[in-house]
């Protein structure tokens, strides 16, 4: 016997519906990639994503196809996120720090038949255009004034939009129809795509605004710092729209002082990044003797926090901070590490201690940490495993079937994280199964620079790990063995690899040893090689 | 193209296993109808029902069977709800204060194939008993040792789920499978049941702790005097499950001195109820000199909320009040009056006004006010109309199909509200047009009572109205027209009706008219009738 409430299927035209009917004057400000700063509301929003859809109907999109769009934070690329899923197409976020042959192979893996791109971003695309199978046209987010020259077939976004107006209805959607596609940098192999859905979407927003997690309402001020190009911008343009809240977008400038600007002018209540944007904004308070007079939380995730962040923010200038964990394959919050009750008679370093950890997961995310046969570990605080996540916004396979079934009998998700989980439920990363290095909450894939390494002519074995590094988290260590009786130098390497990587992925250092050690079946034992390299401190460029 | 999201359907188990996993040790208080307090944390309630899904599964009960409850808030209560649902059968609520024959007439039209009652009501099911025409057992919401003698089929609740252990899995269900039945007292013919799904209430319990909404989260400890058998009781048994908040539940005991020590040594922060039950603690309050030191706010719906007792609340026991509409129909969250952040300036009278008003609609929520040929009308404050509402928790079509489609031709829910709604999207109830009266918090059909009174050999034509009453909010007046010749005397009124309906359906008083306004259509101009009677004060008993 079914239920008898009425059929309302989740689809994300219906956050932008409600946040202009119920919170038509609220604003989005936009530092403009141009160099201005923009305001638009809530209706105004709607109605350019309603000529944005639009006009994509008029172009031939249809449902289920893929625009990329290369972009910052910006209102522009809210209305695409908006007026693509509003005709049953799937926005495709590309993270333009990749390198241009793999950013090349994920816009011709997705099949995508537009870009919309910032004019940051331009040559980006003028450089790799010969590559691209699909693309038809190009769409660039400013207005005629602004213009480029270019070869590309290219039209300002301003000009594009307003060849519709917004009389228009969005299509009417299964709630589990593809809603946006973001790639993740694989562990091995190439590249894979995570398809979410405006289902997944929509649960996703609504759990991360509850009180436990992110807590946000229509009386904060949202500052993603984040990338929007980072898994849905963490959610934070759904969630803004969920409740009214205004959302403040920094654009392409992210250095400390411009977020220092906004964060004040703007009055931001609530903000989110990676932690070495906030290493960056802490150095430009120090430096300037500014102050945080309206913010009072701040979200890090992306990589594990350093104390030392969390104790400027929370004692010397009051914003209390909230460690998260998540992964693009978990739309992507998976935890958030705030207060529960029996915890919040804790101060000062018991305090931290606590905020140190990940944090406990939201109804919606399922958490088991297991031993390598897949036995569930208790939750002691001690004992690690693997850790495994099951919920309606987290993948169940990629894009095409890349990589086969990431699930396991139970179905759940393998994070490739090692982590502990507490009696209070606050789970704790403690090691990375998967081996990536994370760098300024970006992904660098160990294997793709192993594969490269032993291209090199001398170069017998190599292996790659990350090291701590204060600012990045993590930076990548080269370590080879050299073919037998050789003997390379160390800029050789380098300039072996030079060219064929993003620059960012480039090893900071490289040592060469006699043997790597092995596992029983011949691999790498990443474990042991970290081990014996622990205290290695990269040189300081 | 279909997203690539885990498949996790949105049912009511996992609210218990989220709870139960994350929060194990939060505890469920209960004044028991027994008279102890007692307590259970999460992990044994989440056994508890565990226990009794085995037990009923043990008993033959099926997927989309029905089990009534007639029971006050307690933490069995809520263990048979989840117990209920766990092996996919439907916990039906029974609101005890019905007639008896309506209440007899209900269970039979459900279909109930099991009971569970609390002590109090052992004497009500006693009564009925012949009457019903599918009930099998009677479980009493008890232990061997308070059993009562008794003629039922009956068995103690305790024993019940001693037969069973925990080593049970939930069934698996479709999140659209129905999981709650609850009747509302129609305003003509019959009750109509409403029949909720996994889906509904879940989403519904997501919406409800939104920081607009509720705002509850898990260092809540919540205390709903609003008794379980209210649409959902406010859905505050899933909420609290949701987050893993504390519950406070009252059993059979709602004075205000009852109430108040609940709020005091359970330190409750969050309370909900009728503005009758608020009534009654404000004066117990004022008498006892007693001082509200934890709770932080209140929830009152059900009625519209006199000022005097929000000015109480808000300025003299520092309580943030949040008015709210909703109905059975709609799980049952409409609006609630959290104030925006344009409006947080206002003090005074001025933030009195607006608190009167009934709120905003969250996400999930559709709402429109239309004339009566269904056009829009304005929020401008001012222009009022029906109110009309959409939404994943809301009724489509009554159990069984009773009373048709009650939906327009955009797949609005008629309320049987008049509203207008402002700039802000702040909703205020000004008018009702469907029969009904409101009598602290429950209904009272007009048209019942109008049949019942034209059966009265001297009544010509009857109508009965609800007029403004300080306690209840409203109560009905009977206003009749004698047949030709006949001179009544209002005792033999009262006789006629006593015994016929609940004591508290009984008008307060008879007015005897010449002749009632109509309609070109011949019906009783009800809105003519009520204006007429505006400054009408019924005696004082």
């Amino acid at each position: 016997m079914l239920g008898l409430m009425q059929d309302w299927p989740l689809v994300c035209s219906k956050l932008i519906d409600h946040a202009a009917l119920n919170f038509p004057n609220r604003e989005f400000v936009t530092r403009s990639v141009e160099g201005d700063i923009t305001r638009v509301n809530y209706a105004q929003l709607r109605a350019r994503s309603l000529q944005l859809a639009k006009r994509l109907d008029q172009s031939g999109v249809k449902m289920g196809d893929r625009i990329a769009t290369l972009a910052w934070n910006t209102s522009r690329h809210v209305e695409a996120w908006f007026g693509i899923m509003g005709v049953g197409a799937i926005y495709h976020t590309v993270n333009p720090r990749l390198f241009p042959e793999q950013i090349a192979w994920i816009i011709n893996h997705a099949e995508d038949r537009m870009i919309f791109v910032d004019l940051t971003f331009v040559p980006l695309v003028e450089a790799i255009w010969d590559k691209l199978n699909t693309v038809e046209k190009v769409v660039v987010l400013t207005d005629d004034a602004h213009m480029p020259a270019t070869d590309l077939p290219a039209v300002a976004y301003e000009s594009f939009i307003a060849a519709a107006d917004s009389d228009f209805r969005w299509l009417e959607l299964d709630e589990n129809a593809a809603a946006g596609l973001c790639y993740t940098s694989g562990t091995t192999g190439n590249p894979k795509g995570v398809l979410y859905s405006h289902r997944s979407n929509i649960l996703h927003a609504m759990t991360g605004c509850l009180p436990d997690m992110m807590g946000l309402g229509s009386r904060d001020r949202i500052l993603p710092v984040v990338p929007m190009f980072h898994a849905n911008g963490w959610a934070l343009p759904f969630v803004a729209a969920l409740n009214g809240s205004g959302m403040v977008l920094p654009g392409a400038r992210m250095d400390g002082e411009a977020i220092w600007e906004l964060l004040d002018s703007e009055k931001v209540t609530f903000t989110a990044a990676v932690p070495t944007v906030w290493l960056m904004l802490l150095q430009y308070l120090e430096k300037s003797g500014k102050e945080l007079l309206h913010l009072e939380r701040v979200l890090i995730g992306g990589a594990a926090c350093p104390r030392t962040i969390m104790e400027a923010f929370e004692n010397k200038y009051g914003v209390h901070v909230m460690h998260a964990w998540g992964m693009t394959e978990m739309s992507p919050l998976g935890t958030i590490c705030s207060i529960k009750p029996e915890l919040a008679h804790l101060e000062g370093d018991a305090r931290l201690d606590l905020q140190e950890k990940q944090g406990h997961a939201p109804f919606g995310v399922e958490m088991k940490i297991t031993d390598d046969e897949g036995n569930r570990q208790p939750w002691d605080g001690k004992t690690y495993g693997k850790l495994m996540v099951r919920g309606p916004a987290i993948t169940k396979s990629y894009f095409k079937g890349e990589g086969g079934n990431p699930l396991d009998d139970e179905g759940y998700f393998d994070t490739g994280d090692v982590a502990h989980i507490d009696e209070y439920g606050y789970m704790q990363i403690t090691d990375r199964s998967k081996d990536v290095i994370k760098s300024g909450g970006e992904w660098i894939s160990s294997i793709e620079l192993e594969n490269l390494a032993v291209g090199h002519p001398q170069v017998a074995e190599a292996a790659v790990i990350g090291i701590h590094h204060p600012k990045w988290d993590e930076r990548p260590l080269l370590v080879i063995v050299p073919k037998q009786g050789e003997e390379i130098a160390k800029d050789s390497i380098f300039s072996f690899m030079e060219g064929k990587i993003a620059k960012w992925w480039m090893p900071d250092d490289v040592v060469f040893v006699e043997e790597l050690p092995h596992t029983a079946t011949g691999k790498i034992k990443k474990t042991a090689l970290r081990e014996q390299f622990r205290e290695y401190e990269l040189p300081t460029v």
